[in-house]
């Protein structure tokens, strides 16, 4: 099942993509996230009954409204850790994301007025379904509820004004998280090998495969439910391949106007055009909170 | 006013400190977190006219449930930066923790079987009141709900087995927050020089003043908030002064059935008794959701 999150008619819903539409589900009021991701962890079937929704006249949300936490893995191609300078990690990179710095597919990726080194990053991005802590590789695909693509966006300058990268990786809607939540059984086991791929402007710069990742999934889940309670909605953003803009000959990184596309074989592809945060600014004014 | 956020009757509820007990908010239903935060960031008087909670009936929470974001600045104390053999930062080092990290005042700091170089670092924390993107430091403390110790435990095998400090300081409650949630009236203006203590087993290891933080909390509030859009219930811990353990001779680590208290001048004294996962897991296990 392809599970998408969507707002129509200031509703936040949950639907499933079918040909004619988005599904919604049948609840008895709207499905919320605890309640499908507690039916995605036992693979129970969902009531995907409610009315159908024209894909036209949703606003697709990332797959999972505010998540936890945001786990993710840096250096984990060989070709990408190499493009940096960095030796080939024997424990992964890891940092974290802000749910404030990530957007959804359609919505603009916003380039901050600060800087000028703003680089896509395609990923496979899990998004976990149960509680999990010390779980064994062997068993982590079972805390999975189902894939999407990641953009990990990144301000090239500021990750490097100091030795750790948050800074780069959490301005606001930076990044982005979607379109689809892909159910583990329409995928091959442990997404061992999809293709992946990052564009811009239409140009193919990142072109790699998931079978290259040094940490595969599950060892992912291993290492970081080692150290944290991973909990229902929580995401792991698994690395990306080689050919980001900074390592590039010149230089391609996003300035407003550009689009960008993530694609992953069997998942989807996430679009986001790349705006200024002026020209992104005034949907994010109307909102509730801004008025605080 | 010295706000708590307490467990009492199978209830999460906010309360002022008093010499009574802990006054509860009057409200429509118990005062939420949303409503609390909306009236500390407009110095909006808050009603406590509620029943009075004995101290001792009262299970304390961290102040904040489940906060956004805890943003962390490392090395803003300059003789903490030389004994970890850092240069001085010109930008502060941050980076991030997540809800499942942090306990509470009285509860168990969790010591997790894998590593054995659990370390302190006492901290002042502060917790955002109002949305703020953007702020300039002259503008910064309205952004102030009020402050609070935080005890930045970190596991320092961990800390360094990538250039990546995120893991180590992840670890399931390893970090403490609390207990009081002060208000700024009752502190001198931007709590620039207030003494900051750790104590373990009852012997001083940190001994700093506010004073000599590189990034003042009007300073840290700029920087961050140009990055990350601050919402109400956000954290920034500012950083710890010298004396962690690691840096010690011989390194003074924690290990199950020491006490650590973190105090700071006019805001109160953390205190956790460190346990291993076995001995600390009981109570977590007969919460709802490791049922799920």
């Amino acid at each position: 099942m392809r599970i998408v999150h969507f707002e129509h008619g200031g509703r936040q819903l949950f639907g499933s993509r079918t040909p004619e539409g988005l599904r919604t589900f049948q609840g008895p009021a709207s499905v919320s996230w605890d309640v499908l991701a507690r039916a995605l962890a036992s693979r129970e079937p969902l009531p995907v009954t409610g009315p159908v929704i024209p894909d036209g006249e949703a606003r697709v949300l990332p797959p999972v409204p505010r998540p936890g936490k945001i786990v993710c893995i840096g250096l984990n191609y060989a070709d990408h850790a190499r493009e940096g300078g960095h030796p080939l990690p024997t424990y992964p990179a890891v940092f974290l994301r802000t749910a404030t710095s990530i957007t959804g597919h359609g919505q603009p990726l916003v380039c901050p007025p600060v800087s000028q080194q703003f680089d896509y990053e395609a990923e496979l991005a899990l998004v976990v379904g149960r509680r999990a802590h010390r779980v064994r590789a062997g068993d982590a695909l079972s805390c999975v509820a189902g894939y999407t693509c990641f953009n990990d966006g990144s301000l090239r300058d500021y990750q490097r004004k100091s030795g750790q990268w948050t800074m780069g990786k959490n301005f606001d809607r930076s990044g982005a998280l979607g379109p689809d939540l892909v159910t583990p059984d329409e995928l091959p086991e442990g997404v061992g090998d999809l293709r992946i791929t990052a564009r811009l402007n239409g140009r193919t710069l990142q072109d790699g495969r998931t079978r290259d990742m040094i940490f595969s999934v599950p060892e992912l889940i291993e290492i970081v439910s080692e150290v944290m309670t991973l909990e229902p909605g929580d995401v792991i953003a698994t690395g990306t391949p080689a050919g980001v803009g900074f390592a590039r000959t010149p230089p391609a990184f996003m300035a407003p106007g550009d689009v960008c596309e993530i694609e992953i074989e069997g998942i989807g592809v996430l679009r986001n055009v790349v705006a200024s945060e002026e020209a992104a600014a005034p949907r994010q004014l109307k909102s509730k909170e801004a008025m605080q």
